[in-house]
C-alpha cells in the first residue's frame, strides 16, 4: 500500500521590481503547465511569488510600499489568484503560494495559501511567524537591506496542520487519501520549533516558500566573511542542512521552493529548491538560478517507518524537561562562576 | 578577542562484554595521553565507556545486569573514575565520560558526568532523558536487542548547562574564561528540544557520547531494508545532519563520541565521532572504527554573531505559538475530512 503523488517546487529566478504581476503570472503559469506534462500534483511557489522581495528596499511611505501587497481578503477573488487558481485547478494541481497580505483592518504578514484542485477553493493560509531582519536599515553599503521587521508583523495563526484531500493517487494503508501538511515560509524553516509543531500534528508534508539573500555581513553575522564566494558555500548548505535535518526529525517530506539570481540588480537570492525525503534525502534540487521545476514522486507511506519507531514521540518525548522552550524568549545564562573558580 | 581551546572526542573501538573495566581504563588512559601530546585541554570520551553496550543483552536477572552498572554515587570516588580522573587532572584534561548509574534506592540511568581538572571534582551530571529502543526483546533474529527502555528510567536532572571553569587558553569578548556547556547522551541528539533548552540558556559547547548500532530493520524502522551498506551510510549520514543542524540553530560548538566496531560478535557501531562548529561545519571527524582521538582548536567566540543576529532568540522567538510542544506528548492529527471532500 502506499500513498504515491509528483510534486514539484517551482522556482523563481529574479523578479525585478519593475516587472508587472501579470507578466510574473504569466511565469507562474508556465511553470505549472510544465508541472502538469510531468504528471505533477502539487506544486510549491516561493514565499512572495508575485514581486521582487520588496523588504531590500525602504519606502518612504505606505503609499509606496502597498503597491507590494494583495488587499484582497478574499485573495481567490483577486485579478491575479484567481487566473493562477482557474489554471492550477484546470491542470488538477494543488498549489501553494506565498504573497504580502494587506488586511482590511490595515495589518500586514508575510503569507501563504493552499489552493485545492479538488475543492477549487482555498483550503488553508499561513502567515510567517519568524520575521528576521530588522527595523532599521542595515549600514553595510551594499544597497540591500532586509526590513521585514519594519513591514511585517509576526504571523498569528500559529502552526496549523490540514488534510488536503484526494492527494495521493491510491489510497495509504489505513485507507485514506488525503495527506497532512503544513506551511512554512522561509526564516520558518530555521527553527526547530515550527516544525515540532507541526510534527505533533502528524505532518506529513512540509511546503516551504522561501527567498533566501546570498552572503551579507550585516544580515548573516558569519564569522569568516572575506571569502564571499566560501560564505554564499555555506548558506545554501545551511538551507539544506535545517531542511533536511528538520525533515528528518519529524518523520515527513518537504518541498523547499525558492527564488533565485540577482534581484532589482542589487541582491542575490540562493534558489536551491529541492524535495526532501522524511529520512532526510534530498530526493531532487535545482540546477540553475532561474525559473525551474523541480520534481519527485513521493510516497507519502514513508513517513511511517520513522512516526512509528524512532521518532514515535508518544512513546519517547518527555515534556516536563521542555518547559523553558515555552516559559522563556531569549537566553538566561548559567550564574556566573564565583572568582574562586573563575579563573580570572 | 578569542577563547581558543582544544577538543577531543576521545573514540572507542569495540568494547566487549569479556573486556575488564581496568583495561577499558588502560585505554581510555592512552588516549587521554594522546590527547593532551596534542595540546587538547577537554575531552568527551563515549556513552557507558566502561562496558559493552549492554543493552542489546537480555538479562535474567537484576545481578546479570548489576556488574555493568556504577553503584557508588560519588563515582569520583570509585576504584575506576578515580584512576581515570587523576590522570585526567594530572594531564590538565576536562573530562566528560558516559556510565551506567545505579543509585543508592536502586534506580539505573544513563549518564555522564564532566570531570574539572582545574576545580579537580565533577562540576556536573546529567542523566539520559531520551531512552530508545524497546522493554522487550527484538524478535529480528539479529540477536543484537536494544533494551535501553527495560534498564534505563529517563533522566530526571533535566538539560541544566553549567559553567566549566579556566576552559579558554585566553579570556574571551566579555573578558571571561569559562565556558557554558551542556551534555547530551546518544538518542538525545536526534531531539532537538533537547538542544534548545540548552540553547535557551546560551550554551556554547556540547558534549555527547553515544553508542549507535548500526542498520537493524527492527529498532530503525527504515523503508529500504534490503541493501544493508545503503542502510549504514544513511544511518552515519542522519547521525551527522542532526549533530550539525542543531548545533547550527542554536550556535554552539559539539563534540560528538562514539563507539564503533563489532562489539560482543553481533552488533556493530557506527563511529563517526565529530567535531562541528556552530556554523554547522565539521571540523573534524573519525576516519576509522576503533580507538581514535578526533582533534580540534575551537574559538568559543566564534558562538556570538549567531547567537546575536539570525538566531537571536530574544529578538525572533515567538513562544506563544509553541505550546503544543509542551502541552502533548505524542500526535495528535487534525480532524479527519467528511466524506464529500474525502475522496473515498
Amino acid at each position: 500500500m502506499s500513498r504515491i503523488l509528483k510534486v514539484a517546487a517551482l522556482q523563481l529566478g529574479p523578479v525585478h521590481a519593475t516587472d508587472t504581476k501579470p507578466e510574473v503570472i504569466d511565469r507562474h503559469i508556465r511553470l505549472l503547465r510544465s508541472a502538469a506534462s510531468q504528471g505533477v500534483r502539487l506544486a510549491v511557489l516561493p514565499e512572495l511569488a508575485f514581486t521582487t522581495f520588496f523588504a531590500r528596499h525602504l519606502f518612504p511611505d505606505d503609499v509606496s510600499l502597498s503597491s507590494y501587497l494583495e488587499h484582497d481578503l478574499e485573495v481567490a477573488k483577486s485579478e491575479f489568484f484567481s487566473r493562477l487558481f482557474r489554471e492550477a485547478g484546470d491542470l488538477g494541481i494543488d498549489l501553494c503560494v506565498g504573497y504580502a497580505e494587506r488586511t482590511p483592518d490595515g495589518r500586514t504578514f508575510n503569507s501563504s495559501v493552499y489552493f485545492s484542485a479538488t475543492t477549487n477553493e482555498i483550503i488553508a493560509k499561513y502567515r510567517k511567524v519568524h520575521i528576521p531582519g530588522t527595523r532599521e536599515p542595515l549600514k553595510d553599503g551594499s544597497g540591500a537591506h532586509h526590513l521585514e521587521k519594519r513591514y511585517f508583523e509576526p504571523g498569528d495563526l500559529g502552526f496549523e496542520a490540514f488534510r488536503a484531500p484526494n492527494v495521493g493517487e491510491h489510497p495509504g494503508s489505513d485507507g485514506r487519501k488525503d495527506a497532512i501538511m503544513g506551511m512554512l515560509i522561509c526564516n520558518d524553516r530555521r527553527w526547530p520549533e515550527a516544525w515540532r509543531c507541526y510534527g505533533l500534528q502528524g505532518v506529513e508534508l512540509i511546503l516551504c516558500g522561501y527567498n533566501t539573500p546570498g552572503y551579507n555581513p550585516a544580515f548573516w553575522g558569519t564569522t569568516d566573511s572575506p571569502d564571499p564566494e566560501k560564505a554564499e558555500t555555506r548558506i545554501m548548505a545551511q538551507h539544506k542542512l535545517v531542511v533536511q535535518a528538520n525533515s528528518y526529525m519529524n518523520s515527513c517530506f518537504t518541498v523547499a521552493a525558492g527564488k533565485a539570481g540577482l534581484e532589482d540588480g542589487v541582491h542575490r537570492l540562493i534558489g536551491g529548491s529541492c524535495i526532501v525525503s522524511p529520512d532526510g534525502d534530498v530526493l531532487a534540487e535545482a540546477v540553475t538560478e532561474g525559473d525551474e521545476v523541480i520534481v519527485a514522486e513521493i510516497d507519502l507511506d514513508d513517513c511511517i517507518p520513522g512516526k512509528s519507531k524512532i521518532f514515535n514521540f508518544g512513546e519517547h518525548r518527555q515534556v516536563d524537561k521542555y518547559s523553558r522552550i515555552v516559559d522563556q524568549v531569549g537566553v538566561r545564562e548559567p550564574p556566573a562562576l564565583v572568582a574562586s573558580t573563575a579563573g580570572t
